[in-house]
């Protein structure tokens, strides 16, 4: 008998007919002998509603009092479904942050989690009922609503899987599972069956948005399976994990992530002087603008470029902000490029095999697409292409790495 | 500088627009330097739209999970009035009635309040802050969600006023005032400057459903000033208070109540012998019928004729259920009758003065409106006629007790 946490979004509890299917897979379970916790976020749409009553009342809402309207989203679906497991004869009940207790710091509307108390799950979970608990929310210290920030119900439920110290944490989405790349770009694209902490932050990160990058880092801090697995469809899906058997099979990359959210600035001729890097980043950061990759060369003739990339959203505010800083730095111009896209190999067998990251740009120069950027971490290599290349390079590489064909051990 | 607790209710926060108002009119209060604790409802409709959710998963919704649904409504409304009294300026924060606490039994859908926690609201109050509260919700000593019930926003705003000793406790409508009829049948009717708790009862207990019933048993048992006032409108209102003064210049009666939701049912020819009473209504209760008015008049040839009066959707389910009775005790026979009216003359003043009943009875002669059934209290006369009577008897009687005319003291 395992004690499981089962997380399902807003997709999957987006309606009444949607919550009757949960409850029916949740039954099965039950039926099966599992102890089971049971997460859910809002249901789809719902969060943006209540945030946009807030928004018609002021366009800046106070974060206390938003966190008090967001946080009844998830009060809603989980006594709809402790109501619908009651109807099927299964012993439920339903919590709010607040009565779990899932006690956070008092950072509204992006609250961490500092402890969740046990207690009254555990106590119900030994009488034979179902705990059902509403993701994305919890309470400071003195009473306070507080909710976790978009998605946060992944980190719920991870969070609550470390403190019961389940055997599996699932995440149930509208996807069947993590494939070595977006299978709608590369139809040959492989579900796998396992895959580690690390890699998938790095495939999370790099815009294979299948989990909440937060609840990855989570499960791995506290070494808690994670299973993604789709909401209606059966299967086993991807089992993400730690890094057990570093075995001569392991394939080298695992997968394949791209992302085209992004746009790339150069500041040219920069005075090659200590301190002109935070000269440059500072300004952007200070206007709130997120920095993917950095680029910085070598420099020549006592100047140097510095190349960044930021979403392509504050593509006009990082550019102005560029010039400004090019003028008192004595910079030479500012260029830059909305149409790039961003193409990454990751996979924790690299560490112990030299030449993947050549092999990635033989491939890539075979199809004679040019690389603008190249960055490397230890089990990934990111490239930036001109955007129209995006899916030659993708299948190109998916190719090359041999994850076409059904992989080994699966 | 005043201590009040203010109610508003669905309609008066049914939407952003409303609720801007609503915190109009309380920084008004606050900028004329009263203390001030807002109790709300939810956004009209809300309840509904919430209660019909769990009705599409279960018709009998398990209750614990509906207050958990149910208590989002208010939760939404609170945040959304803070955020606009914040936004204009005015220190505010928002309670859930857990977070309060306002501490109940744990009879869901229908709790009642056992104790308040005044500690957090005269800490914020102290801090010159607006405290906005959730009606119609508490907590249990477990810390279940509870809910007092329909309309139980006006139970909370004078629970609170009584728990903080608050010099008034205001409860907005969509009414400038309790009146001496409806004007709606009466042109001439009169907003009462001031009416006691117990005609202030038999009012709403007869069809003015101003307030609900509970908060004013509730105002009247700690003797809270309540007073009913339009939510849009200036205006002073009805105070609804004790009887203070019982002057000679105080009218005999205050009001004219009535009600055409009952409808009547005799059973004739039960044998007169003691407990038949219980063998009729002891089947009326157990089919959960609610009774209003029993009439029982003494007997003759060793049988009477029992008549009583339920609302007029439980008509056809009370009839059956009396005509089995009936057949049980060997009535002669059973006859109902939907189209009836109640009519309620109600004050005080009656105690002390003799021949109220008969001008009443005399004034309904007048207008050759015949009596079908009469009951008594002591500051009540009530009396069921044909139900196409029942704005003629209004109208007679308002003039008859000189109600139409603008009142002395006012």
């Amino acid at each position: 008998m395992a004690l499981i946490v089962q997380k399902f979004g807003g997709t999957s509890v987006g309606s009444i007919e949607r919550i009757e299917q949960v409850a029916d897979k949740v039954r099965k379970f039950r039926e099966a002998g599992d102890d089971l916790v049971v997460v859910l976020s809002a249901m789809s749409g719902e969060t943006n509603r209540l945030i946009d009553l807030a928004k018609q009342i002021n366009d800046q809402p106070d974060p206390r009092e938003l966190d008090v309207i967001v946080s009844t989203g998830e009060q809603v679906t989980i006594a709809l479904l402790a109501m619908a497991l009651i109807k099927r004869g299964v012993p439920a009940v339903s919590y709010t942050g607040n009565q779990v207790r899932i006690l956070t710091d008092n950072s509204h509307n992006k609250a961490r989690i500092l402890q969740i108390d046990d207690h009254k799950i555990r106590s119900d979970l030994k009488a034979g009922r179902v705990v059902v608990v509403a993701g994305f929310q919890g309470v400071d210290e003195n009473g306070n609503i507080t909710t976790l920030g978009r998605g946060g119900s992944d980190t719920t439920g991870v969070a609550l899987a470390a403190a019961l110290k389940a055997d599996e944490c699932q995440i149930y989405t509208d996807v069947d599972g993590v494939y070595t790349t977006d299978p709608r770009v590369v139809p040959q694209a492989q579900r796998l069956e396992k895959i580690t902490f690390e890699e998938m932050l790095e495939m999370a990160s790099l815009g294979s948005k299948v989990l909440q990058i937060r609840s990855v880092e989570f499960a791995g801090k506290y070494n808690v399976p994670l299973r993604v697995l789709h909401s209606f469809k059966e299967g086993p899906g991807t089992l993400i994990t730690i890094d057990e058997e570093e075995s001569m099979e392991q394939p080298i990359i695992s997968g394949i992530a791209f992302n085209r959210d992004e746009a790339k600035l150069t500041i040219r001729g920069v005075p090659d002087t200590p301190g002109v890097a935070f000269k440059i980043l500072g300004p952007i950061s200070a206007a709130n603008i997120e920095v993917d990759m950095i680029v910085q060369n070598v420099a020549h003739d006592n100047t140097t470029d510095f190349t960044f990339t930021v979403h392509r959203n504050e593509y006009e505010k990082a550019l102005s902000v560029l010039e400004n800083t090019a003028k008192e730095i004595g910079a030479r111009e500012v260029i830059g490029d909305t149409k790039i896209a961003k193409v990454s190999i990751v996979g924790v067998g690299m560490r112990s095999h030299a030449g993947v990251a050549s092999r990635m740009f033989e491939s890539l120069a075979k199809e004679s697409i040019n690389i603008q950027m190249i960055s490397t971490s230890e089990i990934k290599v990111s490239v930036v292409i001109e955007e129209k290349y995006l899916e030659l390079a993708v299948r190109a590489l998916h190719t090359a790495f041999e994850l076409d064909a059904p992989r080994k051990g699966e």
